[in-house]
């Protein structure tokens, strides 16, 4: 054990971890873990404040053989735009799994969170999604629709991106630019939503929608669908009959999806049941391959975001700094 | 909002936060809004770690109205002793509360929850222990020993202090020594429990002990209780029977008193069910009185320990340092 305890900014986080190959690889050891029942996964504290329409969520993972285990402290604050601050925020910290002690505090904004989730969105296409689509849609244009595509292009290679959101005309524009810079291809905001699913392999859902607005008429042969807005119980993306045309419904953690994704919705709506066979991401990679047997499937993955990702991601930062012994260490 | 976030040291919390009447109020304050409806107190996060006999525990809290809450992550590790370190430590985070952002990392290594904890049990002793009591009881020789004893003496002053515990000869010499270094009064280690019990109107049971020790027989007339140890589903201090012989029952928060406390035990015992009256402390404080109305009444008020007591000490402590310019202020 150090005599200290490593505090890291965002900025030298975003020197050391970057969405890549090497992440996702560490991402999908956690659900691999987790879904060996190697992980142990406590229910996501919640602290509503009504007051601003905010939230701050804890989440933490133990995952067994680990030296240490991530805490993350995640807040959603939606009148902050009001006053010119960003609605999300958050850090992690972590713990060892030896002694208890603390041993470094990852100032890391949210920036862990968002590339651990875009993580798990090209995992679930990895394993889902079918090969050689040229064409994608992402619902959203903000920064989880862009880290989404970026991690998309690195499992499924894409040649054309298409976006619809009701967002304002400058963020719209402003998603187009940025991603026709980043990654070379032509990228098109979308006037209607049905007509982009229609020309669309895979279709990733980003927005913190409290609605159901994907319709089971834009369903397709072979479309595979990953929702990762919904985490909370009155969230919504899917309508329910959308998972009625599924072949194959997957997710991060059925416990979760069922409680906060989804799953819920479609639940309540009738349209799955807790008897409807839905297969964990996790239990999928264990399997070596690809849960996908036909070109023709509709598949769907729903993501919540679950504790072992965030142990994972925190862990390899974690390591990254104390090598390149980056951060300050203040005393214990 | 800044634009950095405040680390402080254990040894800069130390000169800026005291076990005194101050943090008492503070803790009652934080108490009497839990009963006024006005705190969110999530359960506990939970993260065992079995192999290393060890847990770590996130306890929160926002209280209406505060600008800020907090977070605490507190650890077991009950092996640590093993290879030289102290099993308890922990430290807490300071949230906005209005835009949910972290302004503070407290690392006090568990001294804030020392004081916290032994500030609750005075408040306990205050609104329930008879007043004019000479000899007071301790059960356990420990840190929270010592601070339980030293609280006592702000709002019940007695004359003699009496010791029980199962630790070694030498912890024990070592409790005796500093307490009467710190009360100037007479401290003696007792070979008897129930010879102990049997001299005082107060006693505070502060041990981890896993099986209910404290005998129904040694209850004796006019006797207050303050259980602190029980903060889990395996431990126990007052057998059942002991709440058989109470006139008046008290605890911090009653959900988890009866899942963690002690009234877990006295349940499954068949001694309280769940229509027992109990009274949060919380509520007896904005009676503004005693709760006691005679000198005859046995009282027994269990604490478990609440959020609401880390997020009162917490922000007490962030806006001292932030007055006294103390601290690293990491950018954000």
């Amino acid at each position: 054990m150090s005599n200290g305890i490593l505090v890291l900014s965002e900025q030298e986080l975003r020197k050391f971890v970057q969405l890549d190959m090497k992440v996702i690889e560490k991402i999908e050891l956690g659900f691999s873990e987790l879904a060996a029942g190697k992980a142990t996964v406590p229910p996501i504290m919640m602290l509503p404040v009504p007051e601003k329409n905010g939230e701050v969520d804890i989440k933490s993972a133990f995952i067994k053989g680990l030296p240490s285990m991530a805490i993350k402290i995640a807040s959603g604050f939606f009148q902050n735009p009001d006053i010119g601050l960003p609605s999300q925020s958050g850090q992690m910290l972590v713990v060892s799994a030896e002694t208890g002690f603390l041993e470094a505090v990852l100032l890391d904004n949210g920036f862990l969170t968002q590339v651990r989730t875009a993580a798990a969105g090209a995992i679930a296409a990895k394993y889902l999604a079918p090969d050689g689509v040229d064409t994608v849609g992402v619902f959203g244009c903000g920064v989880q629709a862009r880290y989404q595509m970026e991690a998309l292009m690195l499992v499924k290679p894409y040649k054309r991106l298409l976006m619809y959101s009701i967002d304002t005309d400058e963020r719209k524009q402003a998603f187009v630019k940025d991603m026709q810079q980043k990654l070379g291809i032509e990228v098109k905001s979308m006037g209607s939503a049905g007509a982009m699913v229609a020309e669309c392999g895979i279709v990733v859902t980003t927005t913190p929608s409290r609605k159901g607005y994907f319709e089971p008429e834009w369903v397709h042969s072979g479309l595979h669908i990953t929702s990762m807005g919904s985490d909370a119980e009155d969230k919504q993306e899917l309508k329910g009959g959308v998972f009625a045309k599924a072949d194959l419904i997957a997710c991060d953690l059925r416990a979760q999806s069922f409680r906060l994704g989804e799953l819920r919705g479609a639940k309540e709506e009738g349209f799955v049941t807790d008897k409807t066979p839905v297969k964990e991401i996790g239990e999928i990679i264990r399997t070596g391959k690809s849960a996908r047997t036909d070109k023709k499937q509709v598949t769907i993955c729903d993501l919540t975001g679950v504790g072992v990702q965030d142990t994972m991601i925190a862990l390899m930062a974690y390591e990254i700094a104390k090598r390149e012994k980056a951060g300050i260490v203040v005393p214990r």
